[in-house]
């Protein structure tokens, strides 16, 4: 069945092209992704597989295919939602839609997805166990539509999740993997230091917002420097220190923004412990006082040791001419909310090198003139289909 | 002839008040006070004076009464524009100019000098002397408009020159003195400082600005507490920190603005030059770009010892009814453009009392619901003519 | 009786040298003055006056001089002890004592005062009231004697006291004086910062005592150049940071101590608030233990202004050729424990120039080459009689 | 003819535990380790075998065995230095050299490759290349013996190199593996921070060296929390603040002392640019002087990948009973001078198990408690004939 498989995909190869590009033109927002939604949910039309729809907090879509045979459960999950980023291509297909664009590649992910899961429900009759493939919205913007899907339950059952991302880190064809710890989790918080205004020539009768705020950031960086273990990867940023004012009135108040980054839950617990330990010593230090919000946004992403062997294995066996290169990618300092599957669920996410022929610079996702090459979306299905044929001992 | 002025004064108490009154309600701000110099034009029409208009960079007066015999010349100062204030008292001649407000009490100076001003003329051919009316504007826009009215040359021909501000620091009938600096010198400084962008997740990627601003405004206390004479007055308020951005992107640039306070001109230089040392420091430190302008506002205030005995001395002999104190003050943190002059010649500025009748708190100069006791005019009146009296050695 | 007391005076000028350079040779170190004590016990010997020793915490001396009829007391101060320095002098009446030096004047001190004290004694049946001689131990070391003084009581019926400083500020014949806070305040600290110690490479598992006392430092700055009023003089100086240890082993703790000076008790305590305030900060900001042990040491010198206006008119009105000038001296930044007695008792302390002959930079107090001009002693003599004699409106 | 080597290694385990007890019982100091290089000489006498002595900056000895036949050229290293510490086991064979003792594990590294060399010296006919034994001294005090052997170039001739090191992180029978980099590199700084010292009461006369130094203690945190790539491992600790002083004297002059860590060459020269890069901008900021000495001690240790993959292969296909588990080991932050000769030769560093039996928190290396399961000595042997059989490929 593997080989059906693989060759049912070569031949949908421009059917994947296809559905990319319509989604790539017709891009939408994180949570306003309804013509994406219904477009997925009309290509399940009259196939034999339920199909849940508003899933989560928004336009999640689980579509259940049932194996003829019982056995394990597992998702394939791909992400559909777009950026408020206006397109700089010259694509034939550039978004239709103004300001907003498909700049990390979830049409890619969706396209091939899709395609795939066709294939799979044709060939169910031979699966022993269960495929959910998860359209996921809102991966962009925190708290992300993972962590809704994973609380409404319809997870439960899974065994494992597997999920892929493109990157420009590669040609189309290589494969990148790691272990453990492989994206970094992300908190953020906001700090609002209170004292009070004055004259900038009379200090003693204010208490100066500014001077604690400086305070604060110079004594945040010895969380890094000093409370982390020099091995542990750990960041604060402070992103914005809003304290315009004018030149000879003491400021009252300023706000402060700052990004964390980690890559291991415990990593996350000691920076929150720390950072609010120094925002509560600045109140003291100062007299003034400090509102804390502090947020973990998206988890660690953790890729399962076991499952990664698994996976690992599988993928260096593959023998099919599309596929390179399996390679080690080091670990990254973006965030994905893959994260929170992975959290309940022992997961493998991977990448799908896409750097576009003969580029060699390529615009990295985000970039308003990001772009992949296309042959990504049949090594993407390939490499899935793989998994799914190890997964369930299928040759 | 004091007597007789003196005299004069009182019989025009009313008038003054008129003036002040109409100065109140029709104000206008610094270097737009076309309307209050055609005003004061007109006062003088007709009289034996000569009056030269627009000295300086803008609308200022200057009234030459020229006395019966020769003898020195003394330059008497008030100025006449108001401040960007929306008036909250319930004065019958609130400000008619919505958002513009006497709210420094110039009308009182002003409405006080022409009354003066006339009675000296038709006393002048008793005097052995010059003396010379300086109508001002623009005195809280700094560089402000004494110091183009002494780049004029106008004034090169004064041997001292005197002038008073009402301030509610005691009821009418106070009159305050302090010889020495008296009121604050001040500068301002712009600090861009430039590093790089980047994103939050890759410190090392970028050159944090708010990192790099934080640790100029803790390390430039230092100048305060460390480099000035503890005897000595200093301040450095960094009133604006402008590092507004997004949580998770490194700021590449932060825009300080700070206010210098200091009353003697060593003061000045020395905090001039650390604060410069300090900029230059974080530049070496941080590998960042500090863009450093650094103004010199007004200079300290300075009562010219001799001066100011001779002031005190013919103060405190004065015999008048409405003159029932006078008082040592302490120094002021605030700045006055009159500081320009007392550079260039020897000159006493002097305080009037003017807290309204039964007022326990009032509200200072530039509070929207400031207000004067007009009692406080005739003090002013007389306790000038007094000081000329004495400096012409007239009884 | 006053041109009487000015003639003993004068003629025993001599004298006066005479036992200033006997106590010079015999310097003794604060709270160890056994022979100078005795020295002066004897000196009073046989005359008709009550004299009490060891008053307080060491070998002060309190002789009583009651006048012929009643009317106020008054305490005359002078202390004697000396300092632990080696004396770089040629003088033929060096320090014979290797170590200890009369290098304060208190020498010239007790030199006039004993002379003073004798000639009032002779005369003392003209007086309308009480002259206590307060001969004072340990004045160089803090608390100093005459906190234990006043506490002894024996001066809770004095109206007012009086007290003088050689300081080669001018030459002698200069009497130097200022009303209201004239000599700073000082307390002191020792801070001790806990952390954990630890090997350098695991910043993680120790916590740096290091990095927290930097921060103590540099938060710190902000008591003075942001809670002080900056017209107020105060002072925090860190004069010792012991974190000595080996480079690669983390420390647990360091050892800082601290100078305060302030010219006013409300700057006092202000700064104990706010150093406390920072220590606690530091604290929870960076989970170390701060003992801080504060102390208040001499309290700002406050001369009544009352008195002071007293004696200003009365050295002002003095005649006599030795005075030359009575001038306005500013702030001083060293302290003195005369502060104690002006705290409890309405007093006035002043200066006596000491400028040696033909010395234009002369060595200042604490300086193993200090020297006075002694014709100083006289013009203190006369000064303090003058003061007497206007007090008790003696002619 | 492996099996032949690995029945002898088992037949001498305990002439290896005899040799090791000897030396624990005879420690030497670094560069004082006669004794130990006349017993190793000793022990080679009448071997046929090329012996070199005081090789490079002290006691080094390098055997040169020759095989029957030409080929590659390896080297295999102890060291056999102790440490200066006082002993607190109960051994019999406890240090006999008071203050001195084999702390760190070079008595058992020596024990078994004077065995092991001893085999292949009587096997050498059959082998295939050439094998030099390097008995190094002074490991323990940098710069080390490694560097000067390298230097002497004794070993320009090698191919590859091999070392490995007891720890107890796990028991005798594990052997723990990791490529690329795996220990850490150190470097070390003075700073004189020299300003001017004065009186505590007046700053503006003196420049205080404790707060320049407290404002590089802070401003140097940052190259940790915003230079570093924050996947890389780097620590900066100043150890050593030494500022003690007087509480009212302000310090001249501060000294600093600071331990620098990094896995990779490239953190290495950030760190030290870095550092420079803060002392440069407190002397201007300050207007102090730093006088800045820093050294770069051990370099990281780096593991080549390829021979990593070789020896890891050839250890997981080891058959020895001995040799219970071959594990991947994390990175460590502490370091080791086997990484000059690995910066030179492609080389492999590896870690011998040895927990005594039935101890659960094991003391670790340096400390005066700690011990080994003596059966890590025949691990050790047989580990290392392993990988000299498998790059020879010797069956």
């Amino acid at each position: 069945m593997k080989a059906q498989l693989m060759k049912m995909l070569e031949e949908r190869k421009e059917e994947m092209i296809k559905i990319r590009r319509f989604l790539h033109e017709n891009p939408e927002l994180s949570f306003k992704e309804e013509k994406t939604a219904q477009y997925i949910i009309d290509f399940y039309k009259g196939k034999d597989v339920e199909v849940k729809t508003e899933v989560g907090n928004g336009q999640g879509i689980i579509v259940t295919i049932k194996g003829g045979k019982p056995g394990k459960t597992i998702g394939l999950r791909a992400d559909f939602d777009a950026l408020p980023i206006v397109e700089e291509t010259d694509l034939p297909f550039k978004s239709k839609n103004e300001g907003v664009m498909h700049a990390c590649g979830h049409d890619a992910h969706t396209a091939y997805l899709l395609v795939l899961a066709d294939c799979l429900i044709q060939l169910k009759e031979s699966l022993s166990g269960t495929i959910k493939i998860i359209h996921q919205h809102a991966e962009e913007v925190p708290p992300g539509g993972a962590k809704s899907i994973v609380e409404s339950g319809e997870l439960n059952d899974l065994d494992n999740i597997f999920g892929i991302h493109v990157l420009p880190m590669g040609p189309a064809g290589q494969v990148g993997y790691r272990g453990g710890y492989v994206m970094a989790g992300r908190s953020f918080f906001k700090l609002g230091i209170q004292g009070t205004g004055g004259h900038g020539s009379s200090p003693h009768l204010a208490n100066d917002a500014v001077v604690a705020g400086a305070h604060f950031v110079t004594a945040v960086q010895t969380v890094i420097s000093r409370r982390l273990n020099p091995f542990d990867m750990g960041v604060i940023t402070i992103g914005s220190f809003d304290g315009k004012g004018t030149f000879n009135v003491i400021r009252d108040r300023v706000e402060l923004e700052g990004d964390i980054r980690y890559m291991t839950v415990e990593t996350q617990k000691l920076i929150d412990e720390e950072v609010h330990r120094v925002a509560s010593g600045i109140e003291v230090e100062f007299g003034v006082k400090c509102e804390l919000t502090y947020t973990a946004d998206y988890p660690p992403l953790y890729n399962d040791p076991e499952v990664t062997e698994m996976v690992k294995a599988s993928l260096e066996s593959m023998n099919e001419p599309e596929i390179k290169e399996v390679k080690e990618y080091p670990m990254m300092s973006s965030s994905e909310d893959f994260s929170y599957y992975a959290e309940k669920i022992p997961g493998f996410f991977f990448y799908i090198g896409c750097t576009p022929k003969g580029v060699e610079k390529p615009y990295f996702n985000h970039h308003p003139k990001f772009d992949i090459d296309e042959d990504a979306l049949l090594v993407a299905a390939k490499s899935v289909a793989q998994v799914v044929c190890s997964y369930y001992e299928i040759d």
